[in-house]
Formats: structure tokens, sequence, C-alpha cells
């Protein structure tokens, strides 16, 4: 039996073609080295029992893990594994791998090469890919396909990215309820094929209206003579192509599905959504979010170039020079006051940076209340006024301790008094610029996880900045 | 039939839930302001017919659906639902619910109805929320289990959290390989109750080893005379308990896996592991990873105190403080030369916000690297020039952009190279700092999410600081 941890295994598996790949290496610079036919003789034949011994150890992969070994080896590494992959497995391959990598792959395949190895896939894949294809290999792709393929191809890829008509397979199962449990026995059995998750099976009437779930543990253990409507779970779920995949997500989570139906307006089954694709969609989600907050388009391939990766971050890198800037004006308001005590420019960003941190703590919470509908307004009253007795609270004591380092310091007693004074201001800034920016964007159809933190960290910024100087200028004069 | 878009059926049940609570709290206004017999016969036959109907909307409810309207309630109506609770249901909504929530729930119970609660709950539930139990009430609830029963709980609350041990269930179906498929079949009628889930069955051989997979699908389409070990999957994943649940997460995620057993070192299965607590698993770390980024300790329970809320941020607060004060000491350093050029004390923040944000830029491509297992050494050295290099270019670019914005409005030529060459070189730190602050902690065994950007943002405004300051003094003063 093979090894069955997944992690040892697959880091195994990367190694070994590493291996095989360094080795594929030294026999060229060899080749090079030498000359002469009694060299080209034993490199050739050295050489095609490493491609044949790579190509065994690829083949036995499963294409999730030969996607994330792509996805580990450097450009021309990936596209020696890619050439040698065989093209049913290739097609797989590239439904799991990265969104960067596959990119890199798509690029630089041949055209008849890349036609090939679509020619494996079934529609919902296709329709998955369609996107990433150049225009005429997907035309060329769809061409094969019979009239009803083509039509799910269509339409499934008509929809829009976070849908749940993104994310949903044709591949669904239905019984009607007026069968028995026995006939629906017979009919599973005579099937050429199923698929490879069956349960809960989909009831649907006459007119293929969802109507509940049979739950494959009912229909081994009833008697085969009972009949479908008498045995299905009526309470249930389903959803329309045009919800947000994330309301599905919810939904999974919350009800523990493994299998939920797609249907129509008029409760007609069109298709279903596995936990599979679920769990994909969770993880891809999360991850683009955590990325988005820290101001990324999203993934970069690990191998692509400086300048990929520098364009990836130019549009945050510009908005956050520009608000930085504005901030550093409201300095500049002040530079009489700070040249008659230069103590204020080194005690400033304190005031800034422990507002911007307070405000961010409050939209990380907010961010995830928002998300799951949790925010009446009675809970936004509540939480406003919660945020601000956490602040002054805080403010109170931290502003103190500031305050009081600021008074050690430089021995100047007023100055340790401004500087608690405004510590404990600043930090109300942010519970109400913390609560109201993630808010605002929400309202405005936005995703709060990805404009919150510039908003809250220029507020807390430029106002710390004017908070503390302006109370210098007043009371230090 | 009931509706069916899940979100919108919860946020009705939760309309209905508050307008329920609301005449109830009408009601018992009405009693406060009026008297005399009448009035009390009145209000005790309304306020009977209240508490039914919301009785019987409760009882209708998901448990899951239940929690999610506990958590969205403030304290007090929160425990007035839960009380009117039926113990069965209100024993799966304390497994559904938030941590948080959870334990204002159990502070609030009366030791009778807590046992009353937890007496419908099978050994798996019991060991989630040992924890969160009193040690008399957990005790006692051990009592009533019998002693397989027992020492599974036992075992399983002793699993760390995170561990495949912890989200493991002990529901699990196995077959033995020389078993005929129609054998398996009367067994799996012949069963008093099946869990809820069964694909696939687990195949093991006469110790119980495990040894491969029985898809359902494979057990209803082939001959039932054909044996087990003919028809079994044998390429398949298991699970330890000491493993890492996230590394669990990411075979479920790669493999499309909807359970897999869990075996103990010579491969006999413990337990299982199902998507569902695989989906849980994953929700719950992203969005405690989310919040541990902002320097949360955890979920806060929307209506907690103010005086909870402030504890839970004043770890970060205060380690923010500490590397503030220490950036602050370095402009006090230079104080003399600011005094000279205030202009240096207003564009000094630039220079390190844009460090901060672009070294924390780095820092979320890099824990997600880290978290798949991405970075051989020689990733790594490709890594580190591939950063410098963008840093270089980022650099010059945006540099030579701010360089020029100074020298506009100061009119200082020498000011405006100083700012461009201070920008282009704390861009190469947060690059540095960026990829070594999360690899530091990944290698010494720490979570990177939890403490890297605290490191890049002190780093980089200590060092944004120094370099532009100290430019300044060689060159300008």
């Amino acid at each position: 039996m093979p090894a069955t941890r997944p992690v040892e295994r697959l880091q195994d598996s990367l190694r070994q073609v590493t291996a095989l790949i360094e080795k594929h290496r030294v026999l060229e610079a060899m080749t090079h080295a030498q000359a002469g036919p009694k060299r080209e003789l034993l490199e050739s034949l050295q050489h095609r029992q490493n491609v044949a011994e790579l190509h065994q150890r690829l083949k036995a992969l499963h294409p999730a893990d030969l996607a994330y070994i792509l996805e580990s080896l450097p450009l021309d590494e990936r596209l020696m594994v890619w050439e040698q992959t065989e093209p049913v497995q290739a097609g797989a391959v590239l439904v799991e791998v990265a969104a960067a990598v596959r990119e890199s792959l798509v690029e630089r395949t041949a055209r008849e090469r890349l036609l090939a190895v679509l020619a494996g896939l079934d529609g919902d894949d296709l329709a998955f890919l369609a996107d990433a294809l150049p225009d005429d290999v997907r035309r060329e792709a769809y061409a094969r396909l019979d009239e009803r393929a083509l039509s799910w191809v269509r339409s499934s890829a008509a929809y829009p990215e976070g849908s749940v008509g993104h994310i949903m397979t044709s591949d669904v199962l239905t019984v009607r309820e007026d069968q028995s449990l026995g006939g629906v026995l017979d009919e599973l059995r005579a099937r050429p094929e199923l698929p490879a998750s069956l349960d809960p099976l989909f009831v649907v009437d006459a007119r293929n209206v969802f109507g509940g779930r049979l739950p494959l543990r009912t229909l081994l253990a009833r008697d085969a003579s009972l009949r479908v409507a008498d045995v299905a779970e009526r309470e249930s779920v389903s959803f329309l192509p045009e919800d947000a995949a994330a309301a599905a997500a919810q939904a999974f989570e919350r009800y523990d599905l493994v299998a939920a139906p797609v249907v129509d307006e008029r409760g007609k089954v069109l298709g279903r959504v596995t936990v599979d694709a679920v769990v994909d969609f969770i993880r891809a989600q999360s991850d683009l979010e955590a990325l988005q907050r820290a101001g990324l388009s999203g993934e970069e391939d690990l191998f692509a170039s400086a300048w990929d990766g520098a364009r990836n971050r130019w549009l945050w890198l510009a908005v956050n020079l520009v608000t930085a800037f504005l901030a550093s004006r409201v300095i500049g308001l002040f530079e009489g006051t700070i040249q008659r005590l230069v103590a204020l420019a080194a005690l400033m960003p304190i005031v800034a940076s422990i507002g911007g941190n307070t405000g961010n703590q409050t939209v990380a919470l907010m961010i995830r209340r928002l998300a799951l509908d949790r925010l009446g307004p009675g809970a936004l009253r509540h939480l406003f006024t919660k945020e601000l007795s956490i602040s002054l609270l805080n403010g109170s004591v931290w502003g103190g301790v500031m305050g009081l380092a600021a008074f050690v310091l430089y021995g100047h007693a007023a100055l340790g008094l401004v500087m608690a004074a405004a510590v404990l201001l600043n930090l109300l800034v942010s519970a109400v610029v913390g609560i109201g920016a993630p808010l605002l964007l929400h309202r405005s159809g936005r995703d709060p996880a990805q404009g919150s933190s510039v908003l809250v960290t220029f507020t807390t910024d430029s106002m710390g900045f004017f908070i503390f100087l302006a109370l210098a200028r007043l009371f230090l004069g």
C-alpha cells in the first residue's frame, strides 16, 4: 500500500521530481561539454531513460499534486514537467492549478497541444477554464461538444465569478417522488456511470420541480417497496444560479451540507453545488481577502517577473502615497509650532500610529459582522456606544501612560497633558471611523475588506497629527 | 413547502422572533402600568399565548439558525429565547453557537437545566464542549456515558485544538475486505441507525487496519457477489489524530474528500473526519487569522461589555505603544536637524508609511507561501532577488515622484534628492524585513500571521525615520 499521509507523500513527490530534473540538467551539461558519437549514444540512452522515469513518476500523481509541483517549480523546470505530462492528466492539472500559474502554462503551450489537453475535459471544466483560454482555442474546444453540453457551458460561463452559477456542475442525479425505492436502486444500477459523490439524491415531481432530498442511507435502509415521496426529507435548501456563492457557502457551513440543488425561478433543477466546490470557494475567498486587505490585487506566481510583482502593488502604493502626502500637509500647517518645540515631531507619530492600529482592530471585527449580516439598526447603536466606551477606557489608561512618558522624557508637564489628551481623542476618532468606514463601503455595495484600512489609516493619521499639533499650539504656544 | 432560500429564511426567522420578543416587552410594560385582577387575567392570557407562539417558532428552527439568532440578540433577549428552547434542541444549539456567546449562555444557565441540555448530546459533542463547561457539570454529564463512549470522550477531548483528533468523530462505518458487496448491503440494512453521511465506507482487514475506500456508487452499481477487496479503491488518504487539522484541511481541498479515516500508528481505524468539520475548521481558522492579523486575540460577542472588548485589544495596544515609542526615540536623535529644517518633520511620516505598507504586502504573500510549504532554499533565494528588484523598481519610480513633490513644495533641490533616496532605501528595507519576519517566526515554530506585521511596521517606521533624517543631517545639515 502507498504512503497515506498526504503531506509527506506530496513532499516526497516534489523531491523525486526535482531530483529527476536535476539529473536531466546534468546530462544536458555533459552533452555540451563532450563531443563525438560515443558520447551521443551514452547521452541519448541515459537521457531517454531519465525522461521515461520522469514520465512514469508524473503519471502516478494525482492532478492536484502535480498542480502543486508545477506551482513550486521555476518557470523553465515547470515547463519541462508540463511537457512531460500526458494530455488527459494535463487537462485535470490545468483545472487545479493556481490562476497565475495557469496563465504561464497556457501562454507557453502550442495550440495543438493545448487542444489535446482540453479534449479530455467535460463541459463544467471547460466553462471554468473559459476565461483563461485564447478566443480561438476556446471556440475550437467548444466545437467538439454536443448541443446540450455546449448550451450548458455557455450559460454557466456567463454567470459571474462569486455567483452560485459559476461554481455549479451539471452532474446532478434526480429521482421522481412517485418512484419506489427499489425502482431508484434499479435505475442507479442501470446507469453506465454515476457521479463521484451521490449523496443525497434530489427529489423532483413530474415537472422536474425540486421537492426534497433522499439521503442514500434512507435509500439503503428502508423497504424497497416504499415510495420516494414517503421517505424523502422535505425540509431542504436550494439556490438560484444568481445567488451569491458566499451565501451558499454559509448555508453549507450552517446546515452541514454535502450537496444542494440549483434551481430556476420555477423551482426546476438546473444543476448542483457540491461541497468540494464550496471548500475551494471558501479557501480562495479567504486567501484573496487576506491579500486584498494588504492592498494586493491577487495571488502572485512565485516565479513571475519582478515587473509583474511591481504592477500588482502599484495601485496601493500610489493610493498610500497620496494619503501619506495629505497627512503630511496637516503637519505642514504646524511647522511654526514644531520649530518652537521640536519634541512634538518625535511624539506625533505615536498618536497617529496608536489610532491607526486601534481603528483597524475595529475594522477587522466589523468586516466579519457585516459578512454575517449581523448589524441591524439596534445592534449598530449598541456597537457605537460600545466601541466609544472601549476607546474611552483604553484612551484614559494608555493615554495616561504615554503622557507620563512624555513628561518624564522632556520634563514638560503641559506637553504630557497634551500627549495624553491627543491619544484619548484620536482613539475616539478611530472608533468612529473604524465602524463608519466599513459600514459606508458595505452600504454603497463595495467589499469593506478592500478599502476600509486605507480610509481608517488616513483618517487616524491626519486627525492624530492635527489633534496633537493643534492642542500643542493652543496650550504650549 | 417551506421557503428554500436559506439566507431569506434565516432573516425571516430572526424578524419573527424579534417581533415576538417585542410583543412580550409591550405586555410586560402593560403589566407594570396597569393594576387590578382584570388586567392580570388579560395579561397572563396574552402572555401565555405569546410565549407559546415563541416556543413553537423556536421549535421549528434548525439548531444552526437558532444559534445565529442567539448571537444576533442583546444579552437579555438572548437569555429569554434560550430559556424558551427545548433542552434537546438547546444541546445542539450549544454546539453550534460562537464560543463567546456559548460562554454567556453557560454562565447564566442553572446547573439542572444545563445538565438536561447536555443529556441529549453524544460523546463527540460532549468532547467538543468539554472546555466550555464548569468542572462539576462536565463530570456529571460524563457520568451517564457508557464505558466506551467515556473513553472516547476522554481521549478525543485530550487532543489539542488544531489537531485532527480534536475534529474527528466516532461515527465511522468500516467494512471487511473479505465481505461480499451483498453482505455489506445486508449489514447496512440491519443496522438500527446509520450515520448522516455514509460515503465512502472504509475498508479494513481482519485486524481492523485501514486499506482503502468503498464509495457507495461502487456498492450500488457493482455485482452483489463481488468481494469488497476486488472493487475497493486502494489509493487513499488517512490521518493520525496528532496530525495538524490544517494539513487535513489541505488534503480535503486538494483531493475533494468528503470523509477520511483517522488511524493509529499501526493503521487501525479510530474514527473519521468529515467534510463538514473541515469546512467549520477552515472558516474558523481564516476568521481567527483575520482577527489576529489586526492584533485581536479572538472573536468578540457583539453584546459583551466594553470591558471585555477593551481587554481583547490591550496586548496589541501595549505592544504598539512600545514600538511606536521606540521609533519616536529614533526621531529624538535628530531633533537638532529637524529644528534647522522643519520640513523634515512633515516629510518623514511619508517615508515610514510607504515602507510599512509595502512590507505588509510582502508579508501577506509570504504567509500564504509558508502555509503551503512552498519555500525551499532555491525558491527563497529567488524570492529575495525578486522582492528586492520590485523594491528597486517601485522605489525608483515613486521615490522619484515624492522627491519631485518635495522639491516643488519646498523649493529645495537637495531635500528632494534626500527624499527620493530615503523612499528607495526604505522600500529595500521593507522587502528584506517583509520576507525575513514571517520566515523567522515560521522557523521558530510560531504563526507568521500573528507577529509579522508588528515586526515589519516597527522596522520600516524606525528605519524610515533613521534613513531619512540621517541622510538629511549628512547632506543638508
